[in-house]
């Protein structure tokens, strides 16, 4: 008996979102069961818009960045109105059970469905802030750090032949992976991220980051870069940018990298996992599990329960943040 | 007899300033001449800071970003006084010719510089900008343009993926040419640039294009991007985000590339633009010449004089100003 | 009245072919005409297979490699039949102009259809190899020599590291455009392509070569990189490698690129080449042209006689080969 | 009391290497240790030819690929003869400890060094091949599957223009960690590995993708991608080439990515690694460890005896040849 699977996408894109779709739609396939896909994340599953999901659809699509799907954020399913609505779209199409690839906004959205639903729902982590806690890492997040390293290696490349400062502010909302994994990658002379910054030393380590920023460049030939995570300094980035100069009359110019981090070619890491992923949440339905997410743990993929997986928000690895301090400590130093 | 060339990079970097270096140094070679190389810009030969430059420096240097002679704009070079104390060094050290790889301000200071020493001065057009007259095109501007539309590809996957409206602010100073040519490369919605923008026309092109961020919204799955040079919009391309907002109700964010424009290793065509204008300007000094600067014109080099050079800004062609009317004008019918 | 306008892709697939088809597809919706796309190059038209292509199907291909319409190589339009079935075609879908983006033997045919054919009919140069007459570039070319850069970049890491010989084969069947542009753009020791090799010379250069790299070793941190054009070495360039390896005893490696050339997505200047030369076939039927060829001369576009473009095969510029020796005599000396 | 290490790179490049060489550096200055770098592998340190590496000669190398160590493989160091001189060497220079980032045959080096000197030696796992036990992932693996799957994309183009079968030849030596993770990550149509590959089962096999291929061409529409391990092919890969052309009549050209898997600018993952490797190599001599090779197990730092390292080869992930045949299985039955 052929089994009916929904499919949607939900919240920020993620690169590897689209592999993750196609490794649904094969694995179910192999399973013998059917994938309806719906558009633009809940929006479709609340308008009924969708389209039964064939090997042929996901051919040429585990590179692409971006979701077939498409996706959107949806208000309405934070209302008891929307997530009925949700529900008498699943059993009206008779769906037995429903995969969302998003974020932890979009488990949220799964557990509401499942109190007032009687199919299987599994969420797979599909965001690139990597800050879902009980997998190591989420799809999306290795291509959004490797589009920062490769865009701040460009502008070390000015900051370089200038001898000059330069503020970058990166993507993650209220986490600071993908700045801490860029600033290390980039060697940035001072990473601000949430594992590293609070608010009442603001004023101490403003004057720190002036005084090493002197420093600098009264050595010459040395290029100064901060890498920060959005939402992280009062007043935001550009404050920061306007104290700085203030203090030490050198312009510093804040670079905010903005939606290229969302997009592109997804790396192989994400291809990897988004396929794994997408198998897994197949054969999970398949086992009979319901309210669990898909997560990867020492290479090996787990479930999780989704209430466990919105729980924490996950933190930047412990292992980086002190071998991060073994070189830093050197720069303070100088 | 050896003769004794200074060299210098000046004002904004540009991907291919090394390129051009390392032909600069080979040819020199070839010619039996010195490479004085100074840093920093006009402000090395202030303070006479300076390197012979042999092959060995420019050795693997032909794909990197940057400038290993460093960069910088002079302010002192504005004055009588910087001016003097620049030909001073040169008549302390002997210097028969000197070679500056820069934009239209690094020109000026060439031509004051002539204006009081005797030796030759050569100028190669280096700047992302391309707004150098006597040249198709100048050392860098390829590679900012490619940078440009790797970055707006990948904001398209999510602007595609939410069906969602972008504004993307280009590098240019005060010229469309990256800003025209990204526009068409990425099949952008919309494209403001110099080329087609005159300030009093700035409420009605602001309804249209409002008129048509609604319509493609209507339409769903469309996204619709804006490029726009910076310093074009009256009150900054932030208030012209405010503006659509305000008059369609849909977020329209402003995406600043910024400073990755100007980095990055060159693509072929700003490699063998330099590696052509530096052997010719080496060959120019050869040949007794002054107060030229080489230039590339259908694909052959040729010596433009340095006063011709800055007299005028380049405009962007007008056989790709067409080419996108005639796509264009199909979209407004839509 | 509506005209119907017939457009293929032809020969080897090259970056920006689908930019050429957006544009044609695009301003023949300027003008008022439509689009029947046939796929698989000739053996489309061969078989009727086609389709109408609207706006929708151009959007988002801009920056795709390959062709959305496919393409083939067609044995059958060699002979006089094959052609008479492709006219037959023509009249059956009352077709008045045939647009053909490709090479010189998809040129070849054109011209054939066109002596038994009352309709227009348009070339566009489509292909890596650069060599066709009458335009400066081709589309495809610029992207190619770039993939061959960061080829080459990444294999001088290596022999950076280990001090050691490459040799690397590019494509081009019979020309040396993508190999003498990539060789200069990577500072490569030796360029063997068509514009500088005669078969009689071969022992000489040989010996030349050989020398040079037991010189390079000698000194110890110098790497040596030789780019050779496929089908130029007698015997093919592992015989060059192996007759290295017997005359120097230093292991010489071969690497092929191959395929990777072909595909990628355009840089802009492919994109914009084909922007550009998709609306002026447009817009050359609309005047009535037939024929002819589009070209590119000095940033313009222009119409060629289909018969002037296959004359004669392009040579790589001179002034490039000319900068390429003032840098190389260098090395020889040395 | 200032502690002496001396650092080298040995066997095949990988990139990476260099971002392990400026996180050591700038930890033993953090332990206040000096760093005697010497160059082109064991060869260096036969040869005592070195240089202290400080803080200065470190900036800017965290994203070049190749090493600027320079590596070899040396022979002289498989004889006792070559390790006690190898051991007079870093008593001359009264070294303390030695790190070498290399893979399993330079840890043997290590190992027979430490039979006959008191120092401290450890290693850090630096090869593309992934084939060290202990790790979950050697520096280098990650860039080099990228550069892997962004080379096939560009194949996927044309074979997807033409409906062509490809077949693509990957590194690895006899491990098929690279081609495993670049077949699933491209959506190759048959992976040929190590890990599903039996000599006897070769005719079988043979048979098989024939008919898958024959079956793809019927369809049309369809491109067809082999991925296979180098040294895997009884005969080499090309003569799986033309068996398969033999088969089926149709074309299977051979693509072999070869060098250009070795170098570039190592992604984000490889950068990380190597500078968690790095510091905690520092932090292991400064704990008095030796005899250790750094490993990372499930995103922590550990320490694996050099003789368990190189006891067995690491096999590809079961997770990931798994997910592979849910996904393939399906592909076998159409």
């Amino acid at each position: 008996m052929t089994r009916r699977i929904a499919l949607l996408t939900s919240g920020g894109d993620a690169p590897g979102m689209n592999a993750a779709i196609r490794a649904v739609v094969l694995a179910a396939q192999h399973y013998q069961a059917e994938i309806y896909g719906f558009y633009h994340g809940y929006n479709g599953l609340l308008n009924n818009e969708f389209t039964l999901l064939t090997q042929a659809d996901v051919q040429g699509i585990i590179h692409r960045g971006g979701t077939i799907l498409k996706s959107a954020r949806c208000q309405e399913m934070r209302d008891e109105q929307g997530v009925k609505q949700a529900v008498n779209v699943l059993l009206k199409n008779k769906i037995d059970a429903l995969i969302v690839i998003g974020g932890d906004g979009s488990f949220n959205g799964l557990i509401a469905i499942s109190k007032q639903w009687q199919g299987q729902v599994i969420g797979i982590p599909g965001t690139i802030d990597n800050d879902i806690d009980g997998t190591d890492f989420t799809i999306g997040f290795s291509t959004a750090v490797n589009t920062g390293i490769e865009a701040i290696d460009k502008i070390r490349d000015t900051a370089d032949a200038f001898d000059r400062v330069f503020l970058v502010e990166l993507m993650g909302r209220h986490s600071g992976h993908i700045t801490f994994n860029v600033g290390v990658s980039c060697a940035a002379e001072q990473i601000l991220s949430f594992e590293n910054f609070q608010a009442k030393d603001e004023k101490k380590l403003l004057n720190k980051i002036a005084k090493q920023i002197t420093d600098a460049q009264q050595k010459r030939h040395s290029s100064y870069l901060i890498v920060i995570a959005e939402n992280l300094w009062p007043g935001g980035s550009q404050a920061l940018a306007n104290n700085l100069k203030q203090l030490t009359g050198i312009d510093c110019p804040l670079c905010t990298l903005g939606y290229i981090q969302r997009g592109g070619s997804p790396v192989a890491k994400d291809r990897l996992l988004a396929t794994k992923m997408g198998v897994a949440a197949v054969q999970a339905i398949n086992n009979g599990q319901s309210n669990m997410m898909i997560g990867e743990q020492n290479n090996s993929m787990l479930l999780v329960a989704l209430s466990t997986a919105i729980q924490h928000q996950k933190q930047v690895s412990q292992t980086l943040v002190e071998a991060q301090e073994n070189i830093f400590a050197l720069t303070e130093k100088n």
